[in-house]
C-alpha cells in the first residue's frame, strides 16, 4: 500500500533535519531580495492596505534602511513602488511580528539536511517592549538594531562556521524536556544553542571583549533569543512538506493586520485567508483589551510543525506570562491532539508520557471536529509595544475554505 | 510573639544564599584536614565496619592519594590508623554515593553570605558507570580523578575568582522552572552554570584549547555536573539551620554502608542512625534487585532543603530515568508537605502553580502522619558501579528515635 499524501506530508515534517549553517545579509542570502524591498508579516498586500502598527514597521524599515530620510519620503517611496513591499514566506524567511527584513539585515541560514531547503529568519530585537517588530521606531531601536545586525551577527556567523554548522533539531528535542515549546519560551533552548556555540566562540581570536560579553547577554538573558533559530528551522520543516499534490495538511500560518491566512500543502504556495485570530491573553499591567491590535506575526510556523501551543504541555512556566493553570494547558495540548495527522517521533512532552506533540495539522480534522489550531503568541498594542502575551486560535473561515477548494482540485 | 525553633530553623534554610566563591584542595580547605585522612559518607566508623563498595571505595582512595602502594597496604594503614577515616559531614562536606575525599582533590567552596558559613563538595568523577564513589578503582578512574582535580578543576577556580563568585541561589531556582530538581537531574543547572562561568573562562588567556575544550564538554555534556554545587550549596544551607535549641527540623540525612542517619537542627552534630532506607528503583537494564548495594551517600542533603525528591514535580523527564509516571510524582511531592514546616520562598514547583517546594522536614510531623521523607538517588550494585536510580524512603527508626531524644531534652 503506497503512502497517503498526508502520510507524505507528516514524514516530511517529522524527518526533517534542521542544521544552522550560516549568518549572512537578507540581501546576499534571501531568493529574489533586492537594496529597496522591505519584507513583512503575512500575504503582501498594496501600501495601502497596511494600517496601524505594521504600517509604522514597513515605514521604520525604510528609514532604517536608509531607503527614505523621512516618514514621508519613506510613504511616497512605498506608494510610487520605488521601495518595494513582499510577504516573508515568499522570501523563504518568516518574521516575527510585522516581522520588518530590509537589506541590510542579518538572517540566519537554516539548511533542512534531510531534504535539501532552506529557511531563514531574522534576529531578535532585544526584551524592550518598544521594538521595530511592535510598530515603533527611533534613534533607541535603530541603534540596537544596527549593534545586533553589524556587530552580533558577524560573530556568531564566524563562531557557526568555526563548528561546521550546528544542528538544531538535538536542541529543540532537549528544549521540550526543559520547559520550552519553542515558541513564547526558549529559555532552555537559548541556553542550549549558547552551549554549542561556546567552542566556537571559543575559537575566535580577534572579537573585542565587550562585544564577546554583550553577544553572551544577548544569547541568554532574554530567554528568546533560540525563537528565531526556532522560526527558521519551522520554515525549513514546513516549506519541506509543502506541495505534496493531495495534501491536507497545514504548512504555514500567519497573519498580518487585515486577518490571518494558511498555506496548505496540497495548494502549495497559495494562500488562503480570513479574519483575525481570536484572544485568550494575560495582558501585562496597566493595559486592557481594548488595546489589542494586530501587526502581523508569522511565528506561528512554530505551531505548523508540532511546536508551541502544540507542545504547551511542557512549558508549565508559561502560566505566569500567558496566564492559564496548568491542568487547562494539558487539555488544551491534547485537544489538538484531534486535529493532526501524526506525533512527532523526536519532539515529545514529559508530562505527557513522552508522547509525541500533535503534529501536521490535517484541514480536514478541523473542520470535522471544530477544533481550532491555537497559537501562543506576544500581543502587541494599539501605541506600539507589546503589552501582554496569550492563546490564539486559528479562524475556522480559513479551513473550511482550503478544504472546499482541495475538495474542488480533488474532483477535477 | 516571638518565632517558634522551628520558624528560626526554617528561616534559615529559606533565607540563605548559597555563593561558589572558590576551588581548591580538600587539604587547604576543609576544617581537620590532614594529607592521611580519607573522608568517606555517613557516620564515620572503624575500618572493620566497613563493607562492600564503600570499603573498596576508602581502599581506592587511599591509593589515589599515594598513602598505600598496594591495596594491602591500604588495609594495614586503615588498620593501623596510620590512615584516618572521617566522615564527610564533620568536614564540612558531603560526599556523593561513597563520598571518598582525600587530600590533593579538589573542592567547590560555597559560602552561605546570609549566615556566613561554608559548603563544600567535591567535583564530578563523570558519567561512565565505574567509578570510586560506586566502589570501583583502577587506572583509567586514577586518571580521570587526576584530570578532574589538577587541570579541569584549578580553571573553573580560576574563572569562579574572575568573576568575584557565582551566586547559586539564582541558578537553583531558574532550574526548577526547567525540569530539574537538583538531585538526580541537573541538566539546566549545570547548563546555567555554564552560561555564568563563560565570561569568566573568556577572561583567562593562558588555557591550552584542549582543556578549555574538555572544560565545555564536562560543564554540559553530563547533566550531572551541578549536583555537587546543588550538595554544595545545600549543605551549607541546612549547616546554617543546624544547632537551634529545641528544633525539630532535620538538618541532614544521609546513609553509610551500615545504614541510614539524620541529624535534627535540636541536636546539633549527632547523629541518630537505623536502618537502610527502602527502595522503589529502576534498574538498568540487565540488572535486578538482589545487586543493589549500599555504599555510602550524602546527596540526600538536597531533600533536606526542599529540593530532589521535594521537588520531583519540576522534574517531569526523570520518568524515564528512575522509573514512575508524572502524576504519581505529582502525588508523592505533595505528599511531602505534610511532613515539612513551610514552602520555599525561591525553589517554586511550575506545575503546583508555583507552590513553594516543601522544606524544612518535621521528625514530629513524619511521626504523627507516618509519611516518610523521600529521597532521588543512583542506585550502586554490589559488583561496583552504578546499575540505577530510584526513590527511597527514609527509615522510620531514626524520626521515632529523634523524637525520643528530643522530648527527653525538653523535659529536662
Amino acid at each position: 500500500m503506497s503512502a497517503s499524501p498526508n502520510d507524505t506530508a507528516f514524514e516530511r515534517l517529522s524527518k526533517s533535519e534542521p542544521v544552522l549553517v550560516d549568518v549572512g545579509t537578507a540581501l546576499d542570502l534571501l531568493p529574489g531580495m533586492t537594496p529597496a524591498t522591505v519584507l513583512t508579516s503575512g500575504p503582501a498586500m498594496r501600501f495601502a492596505e497596511y494600517q496601524g502598527g505594521q504600517r509604522e514597521a514597513l515605514i521604520g524599515g525604510a528609514l532604517y534602511e536608509g531607503l527614505a530620510r523621512t516618514r514621508d519620503e519613506a510613504i511616497t517611496g512605498f506608494e510610487s513602488g520605488a521601495i518595494r513591499i513582499g510577504g516573508c514566506h515568499d522570501f523563504g524567511a518568516v518574521g516575527s511580528l510585522a516581522g520588518i527584513y530590509t537589506a541590510s539585515m542579518a538572517v540566519f541560514v537554516v539548511e533542512n539536511r534531510a531534504y535539501g531547503n532552506m529557511g531563514f529568519c531574522n534576529m531578535y530585537e532585544g526584551h524592550a517592549p518598544k521594538r521595530l517588530n511592535y510598530g515603533v521606531y527611533n534613534q533607541e531601536i535603530r541603534d540596537r538594531l544596527a549593534f545586533i545586525d553589524g556587530t552580533i551577527a558577524p560573530i556568531i556567523g564566524a563562531a557557526v562556521r568555526a563548528l561546521g554548522g550546528v544542528p538544531l533539531a538535538p536542541i529543540m528535542r532537549r528544549a521540550l524536556n526543559m520547559g520550552d515549546e519553542l515558541h513564547s519560551r526558549n529559555t532552555a533552548a537559548s541556553l542550549l544553542f549558547a552551549r554549542e556555540l561556546f567552542p566556537g566562540l571559543l575559537a575566535l581570536d580577534d572579537v573585542p571583549k565587550a562585544d564577546m560579553d554583550a553577544l553572551v547577554r544577548i544569547l541568554t538573558e532574554d530567554n528568546y533569543f533560540f525563537l528565531r533559530l526556532s522560526m527558521a528551522a519551522a520554515k525549513s520543516i514546513a516549506d519541506a512538506a509543502n506541495g505534496v499534490t493531495g495534501s491536507s495538511l497545514v504548512t504555514a500560518m500567519c497573519f498580518n493586520c487585515c486577518g490571518f491566512a494558511i498555506r496548505v500543502s496540497g495548494m502549495g504556495d497559495s494562500w488562503i485567508t480570513g479574519p483575525h485570530a481570536s484572544v485568550e491573553a494575560k495582558l501585562f499591567d496597566g493595559h486592557d483589551e481594548s488595546e489589542i491590535a494586530w501587526m502581523g506575526g508569522e511565528s506561528p510556523i512554530t505551531e505548523t510543525v508540532g511546536l508551541g501551543a502544540f507542545a504547551q504541555a511542557a512549558a508549565f512556566p508559561l502560566q505566569h506570562y500567558q496566564g492559564g493553570d496548568p491542568m487547562t494547558m494539558v487539555e488544551r495540548n491534547q485537544e489538538l491532539y484531534r486535529i493532526t495527522h501524526g506525533e512527532h517521533p523526536l519532539f515529545r512532552i514529559p508530562f505527557l508520557k513522552f508522547r509525541g506533540t500533535p503534529t501536521g495539522i490535517d484541514v480536514r480534522k478541523v473542520v470535522e471536529t471544530g477544533v481550532l489550531p491555537q497559537m501562543d503568541i506576544g500581543i502587541a498594542g494599539s501605541g506600539g509595544g507589546q503589552i501582554g502575551a496569550g492563546t490564539v486560535r486559528a479562524p475556522m473561515e480559513c479551513f473550511t475554505e482550503a478544504l472546499a477548494r482541495l475538495d474542488a482540485v480533488a474532483s477535477g
